[in-house]
């Protein structure tokens, strides 16, 4: 493809099931040009998320729909190409929402600079960004967890988990993850620092979670839904508390499957609740005064997965939908000189 | 049956599904003599309600199962016949846990004494007893209800329901009943002064929530989980809560029945949490404060339904599991007093 032309990748269809390759369309266009008071910005890393399942599909969700035929959303991390904009100059990096696209047009309103002397520009998309925010929020506003308790984390090596489990230790509590392979719990037990990590495809999860949560279950930060939340339910303690943050399980299902019996909530007074980090907006600045200050003091490891080359997206999105990540799962859709 | 032995209904065996007049076994005893401390109470009502059926199983659960081949367990107003307690006389009139039994002895600590002066000695097993209070806290603590606000209940004529209902009009919501009956319906809105009511019998849940909700659901008491909880869900709004009281629903099913699907709960942030009347008993004095003046004032109306005989509690109960009581179920066990 010409280096002076944009590539994007377009939404085609609202796939059924687990998202294909052919629901996506790869399309070569003219590099646009900024208007008055817009910016031109050129991507260097995209962010895959799960919550991106639930914007191809024009079921009610929070959020409206990903357009057909169009850009598909998402998260941005750029370096600024052309300023029309008072406030932004050419060579700065910004985290953005240009989509999966190598370059995007911004009106500057919805950017934020980044300082790649302070911290490595990507993790804005990570765990300085919308999943590190996930974990923080959900983990200490709704979680609450006291010294002391047992934490449980399903998708615990992905980009939300690995934050959660790590900010369980540093508040004093057990914490256990939930993965899918031998070494993805390895990481997160020998890298991570949580205390146990359960084998969701080899594991029996009644069993292994009672083995690993000897005092029950205080906390859970729920990214899957389904039958780890089902076996979870069994081992919660009086009081508990589960932030609701993805339904992973089910995201690609046609019909709504059933949920977990509410008996245990009943039972043990335990609340479930739905969390969106979009509410949290306002207290930006107290997650990220704790997260820097967590980061450069070594007590919060952070692990991307990289995949190069804007056309891959589709395939490492599909892939993340089924847990083959290892870590916060990023593309890098064009070259990052603050790497040299 | 002879005036001076004591009637007793034994739990004979752990009903698998619906219970049976065959779990239950009515026995003739000699009444007991109260030993040193102790008080001898003669049942004058016998409270059925559905959270018995939990104790009639060796399931895990919030308390501990009634014994087998023991006297069934239940809140009872009695009189005392005879004392060797300091602080209880002869003749006075007491909420006590005697069970289903005509004479029951105490040791006084349990025992708190009713003043039949104030209310109808019988109002203590409801609307000023659990069930009241039950409605009172969950509603205000958990549901939160604010002025304009929609707040739905389910078992709406029941003990629990009548009083949300009754409760959400005097903070200014919109209150929606669903019942099992147009004549329950007709009760709840004529007499009790609902907003609306749905007969889950006969009526679409979801297109009649719809109707009956034209602004949403911000507060649902639910005391069924099932289909109600899932046609509740379609329709709540942004930070709605669900005090999880019962679920009546599943109390028959051998195994546990699946939940609703929790998507709604992610994409309005909502919270459901399990609710136990005795997690409040230290605030009792503020329920009974509120409760007393509001029924004084003529703004809450209580309805029982009042089966005579102890030898019919096992049918009564087997009825409420079916709905098929009508207010507040008491079984009048002994003569009252303070209706002459």
């Amino acid at each position: 493809m010409s280096k002076s032309m944009n590539q994007q990748i377009l939404l085609k269809s609202y796939p059924t099931g687990e998202p294909k390759a052919s629901d996506f369309a790869l399309v070569e266009t003219v590099i646009p040009e900024p208007g008055e008071g817009e910016i031109l910005n050129r991507t260097i890393y995209l962010s895959l998320d799960p919550y991106m399942r639930g914007r191809m599909s024009d079921r009610a969700s929070y959020a409206t729909p990903a357009a057909l035929g169009k850009v598909m959303v998402g998260s941005t991390v750029s370096q600024v190409l052309k300023s029309n904009h008072p406030q932004f100059s050419v060579g700065e990096f910004v985290l953005g929402y240009d989509g999966w696209q190598a370059y995007g047009i911004s009106q500057g309103e919805t950017l934020r600079k980044l300082d790649p002397k302070q911290l490595p520009i990507s993790y804005a998309l990570g765990i300085t960004g919308m999943p590190g925010m996930t974990a923080y929020f959900a983990l200490l506003d709704i979680g609450k967890p006291k010294a002391g308790e047992t934490v449980v984390v399903s998708a615990a090596s992905g980009a939300v988990g690995a934050v959660v489990g790590q900010i369980a230790k540093i508040k004093g509590c057990r914490a256990v993850g939930i993965a899918g392979s031998d070494e993805k719990c390895d990481n997160v037990v020998q890298e991570l620092g949580f205390d146990a990590c359960i084998n969701r495809k080899t594991q029996d999860l009644n069993s292994a979670l009672k083995a690993a949560c000897p005092n029950g279950i205080d906390v859970y930060v729920d990214h899957t839904a389904g039958a780890i939340l089902e076996a979870v339910l069994q081992q919660i303690n009086l009081g508990a508390r589960i932030p609701l943050v993805g339904l992973i399980s089910q995201y690609n299902a046609e019909t709504p499957p059933p949920g977990p019996n509410l008996m245990p909530l009943l039972i043990k007074r335990a609340l479930i609740k739905g969390f969106l980090v979009g509410d949290y907006q306002e207290r930006h600045a107290e997650f990220i005064h704790d997260v820097s200050q967590w980061l450069q003091a070594g007590k919060l490891k952070y692990k991307e997965d990289v995949v190069k080359g804007l056309e891959n997206a589709p395939t490492a999105f599909i892939g993340l939908l089924q847990g083959k990540n290892f870590g916060k799962l990023i593309v890098q859709v064009g070259d990052d000189p603050t790497k040299k």
